[in-house]
């Protein structure tokens, strides 16, 4: 048994906290399908505001809430999203907007700080003149923050810029703001600021915010009213869900300035990182609770084996390619769990593996 | 503001007891996506022992169990799904397995029985030999309780000569179990004896077991490792899930034997309706939680009308048809509330709505 | 080797005439993707006429132009089709408009005379507030002939009926018209009157108007302009296609009228197969030029083996089921054929096997 | 009226020779559905000893080829293509092996040669390991000649590399070989050497090779009966097909070695064209019969504007972006047509548009 362990997978394994207990066990609730559960309601009014959008609807993941957001705007066979070739839907979300959805992607290449080159987004828009051999452009799709490349945060005025050229071209934009709130605390912009240039977002409350379940899709009422529909198509319809809401809520009301605390942990635990002989990162890149570090050749140890020596340690880490390694933070570490993360850190890299008798 | 309410629409309004709400409170629970949280693993373990499966899965509702199964049964393009044209999959679950999974439907006419008759399903099934022209049978569906027939349960004895033929031309079995224990209780005969034939099955616990949100599907471990992917795909993988798995584990230890209560309700309600001069029903037919009733000719009112009257009356139920309305009883319905329910029919149809200080 | 051979498996197996050949020699052709190939503009011009639409578009075959038809109509994902359950688009067509284009055909029984009740299509429609669960109905399929219920003739007022209802409800109606030229002989009804009520239609001339290849789909000029983009997609986009055109113009010029005679030989084939002991037949249902007959109970031979036996004289059919067989009439099988056929049937059926070295 | 016309947009423009319409004419035919045509088998069974396969299938188009052969290999749903992202199928090919079959595409890019590096390609295959996120790749494309990198080769070398890749992993390869007779030529490789490591491939007889109308995939017997299915799935199947298989295998008797001629017209037309100034092309890079080239910057004239001046003189040639343009070689362009086309782009980029009267 492992005398401590510090789970740095994800900011998605985080424990309810006492007073979602509290808030689950005391909401009131209705069938959510038949008529509008109440704190469902509740949390979609709230999140709606919050984002600056006419409506909301909770769903069961991110992944829905990217998947029901990219199919509305995209309901007729034949589109083709265009988004970064690093970005969540197109890499870890099962490829579903296809497979399911019949939706084209076309990648442009996100920047190591998660933008797209607006020209190379525009290059990638269909000329509608080729329509007989070329799938209609109908949305484009940005991501703040950008996990995959750091949780790197877009700025208001990319975000309003990528807006201004779906507008010319008769797109739809939508952003998937699984961390939006992450992207408001660094960058300090309301998030409704963040996602003005938005056609819809998908915003998560169970990743740094901390709840156990649930996302939620925001846009105008009419998008909102498809979105209903398309959820319940896939299953995400669910009965007295207003205890997950009821949880979602405390999450918004005691966690988003939380995250400030994560970003200073996750550049504490960065630096440490960077000064530890063998690891490589950027700093300066860690700009929220999302590093990605690398091995540096010659290294002598693979990143599997780095990341078996940390679970021998009690620190939960994951592993991205042969050379990279991805850690998370999020409200339930403490600065003393970093600490003590990077002196396992340097036990591990060395093939030391922790006495289980001592820490 | 209506005196007393007492909502028939459907036994999924049922709000979640103060165990539940203890148990949400309480629940030890875990990233469902990453690990498997132990609530949830709590509850597919017992409900794979119920059902008499290898293995099972949580989903968020039951029309994401029908459609991860079918889809998973159906995983190669061009498969056929053979079911009743009254069915649950059929009707009521917006066409997802043909909209999102690109699977064809053929239909065999549903008895009022819920049965099909076996040589119908057997006719339908494609001779591979014309395979150039016919899709691909791979799947037979059959639902139990069957709703839509009025909650008619199909006997463990049907159940496996539709087994046997599905066997014989090497198609799988699905099950849509969401009432599958009250067909348990009305027949005396266990879940798993019903199953028994079944490659796969969903059950669901937010029906008259009165969870607040949750069903399972259970069959082989194969099936339910391709099912975990495709709940992926869909939105289905939730993080900290044990919240609503562990309200489930109770509403299975506690509520199973309540639907004996519900299936007596029900018969005494039904007994009432058909009673009341102007609607018209089979009594013999309620076999356990759903009574379906018409208005019969020459009543000098219409469904919607008489649904709008009850209302009034605090009294919700479901329209089905101009002259069909269905009502379901569930465990937070009283024989009291059946009473009261009877004598606001009689009032609602004559047109007398009830006075807003009366009760 | 037999003797002769007559082949009455299907009328698309006809083989072109001098005059198609000589057409396909000297056609003037075009690349039909870039520019348009001036013998399929008009044929397309042609057709539109005859069928009193606004345009046409060639499509490689009937299945393909159901399959565009039915996607460009349902081009909104959620879309639902009701259509006959024994017609083409349902049995033959391999499940293409759900397997290919995730549309939900809900079916409504087709009437010994290819009818579908009026009621019955109306009860089929979903109601728009139901949407939740409910796909959207978007398009109503009629077949004329209907070939699998005998190459049975729709009226023009049982379509305008159909084409009414749909009106009401705001959908659309698709005619398959594969063999509506049969239809309008045997009616005595100009085609275009016969698809008066449609939005589209497929019509085909490589059936009874003896075309190699080619059938051509009608309606309004933005239904086409769809159409052309959807049919790029399935790769039925060809280059100089005039070629095949160019055959299709003769068929509709010199073979429309000779369908007379193929209805004719039917009824004389259709009266001598019901005077074979051991087969029957409703010959007042032989309206054009298809014939199902079944095998009576106690004939002591299956419709395999009569098949079987029938292919050792030259004799060419087509097996429906364990009893049923198809035979269909075309202009290139003689009175005579017909007269040889029966004689063959009659041996068959004794089960002597014609000798070889015979007439 | 323009004095000749020279038509440089694709080699798909090419009339039908009197060979192929002799051919056409007298062409043996029979039902390909019901049946096998015979010329329909004859063109096949020499294909598929062309290409070294075991077996072949005529189809409509190089749209479908692609179409049918991406969909055969990932027939089960949550299937991923690795693909270059300049290539046919995914620029041009209205994204349908996503909206029509529920593929999702992972594009590596592609280089000036038409590779994408081997590298890139292992980088984007998916580890099975992430199978909950991830889709499951099972192909990998190539393109020969990679038409949109300007007609260039892929050596047998490069291929072979790709295909050990893809056994390495269980993944299968195709090979859209559009032009892959072009290919064999500049390469001096035969086809079937091409074609190796591949496991199916789609041909065209009606580009460079002069046929009206063409395509055949080729594979395996196993790989090839599915395809036939998918064909008629999509409306591919097609009756006396044999009239075009006819002029395909006169395409492929006399016109293969003219390939030669081709590409040295072309070379010639791109050195003349880089000549021109204010025009812009690697020569070297033109290995077959496409050349690509761009207007200068400061040229004073749009590529728009210079296809219409173009288009004046009866040069018909393929805007691919605001500043770049496309032309194409094939037999029916003599030396004197290429001459005459340089003459006019002097002319059409001065912005003198010919006289109407001259000659």
């Amino acid at each position: 048994m492992v005398a401590r362990t510090v789970d740095l997978r994800s900011d998605t394994v985080t424990k309810p906290t006492e007073a979602m207990r509290a808030a689950m066990a005391n909401a009131e609730v209705d069938d959510d399908v038949l008529s509008h559960d109440p704190s469902a309601l509740r949390l979609e009014t709230e999140m709606a505001k919050v984002t600056g959008k006419e409506a909301a609807l909770f769903v069961p993941s991110g992944t829905m809430g990217n998947l029901v957001s990219v199919l509305v705007h995209c309901n007729i066979r034949g589109s083709e999203v265009i988004l970064g070739n690093n970005c969540h839907i197109h890499i870890f979300e099962n490829g579903g907007i296809s497979t399911i959805g019949g939706v084209h992607p076309r990648t442009v290449k996100n920047n190591d700080d998660g933008t797209m080159d607006i020209d190379l987004i525009e290059a990638a828009i269909r000329d509608p003149r080729g329509e007989i051999v070329f799938p209609t452009t109908r949305l484009i799709c940005l991501e703040n923050t950008q996990a995959n490349c750091g949780g790197r945060c877009l700025s208001a005025e990319y975000t309003d810029k990528v807006g201004e050229l779906a507008k010319k071209h008769g797109l739809k934009l939508h952003i998937d703001g699984a961390r939006i709130f992450n992207a408001s605390i660094a960058l300090g912009v309301p998030v409704h600021r963040l996602l003005q240039a938005a056609d819809s977002a998908s915003v998560c409350l169970s990743k740094g915010l901390g709840a156990p379940v649930g996302s939620v899709i925001v846009g105008s009422k009419s998008f909102i009213a498809k979105a209903r529909i398309l959820r319940k198509t896939l299953g995400g319809g669910m009965r007295q869900v207003g205890i997950l809401c009821a949880a979602d809520l405390v999450a918004l009301h005691e966690n988003v300035l939380k995250l400030e605390d994560d970003h200073k942990k996750a550049k504490m635990l960065a630096e440490g990182l960077n000064q530890i002989k063998g690891l490589r990162l950027n700093v300066a890149a860690v700009e929220t609770n999302i590093i990605f570090f690398d091995i540096v050749e010659g290294a002598k140890i693979t990143a599997e084996k780095l990341c078996k020596n940390l679970e021998h340690h009690g620190i939960l880490v994951m592993q991205e390619s042969p050379v990279r390694i991805r850690v998370v933070l999020h409200h339930q570490i403490s600065e003393s769990d970093v600490q003590y993360a990077l002196s396992c850190f340097k036990q591990a890299l060395s093939g030391r593996v922790q006495e289980e008798n001592g820490n």
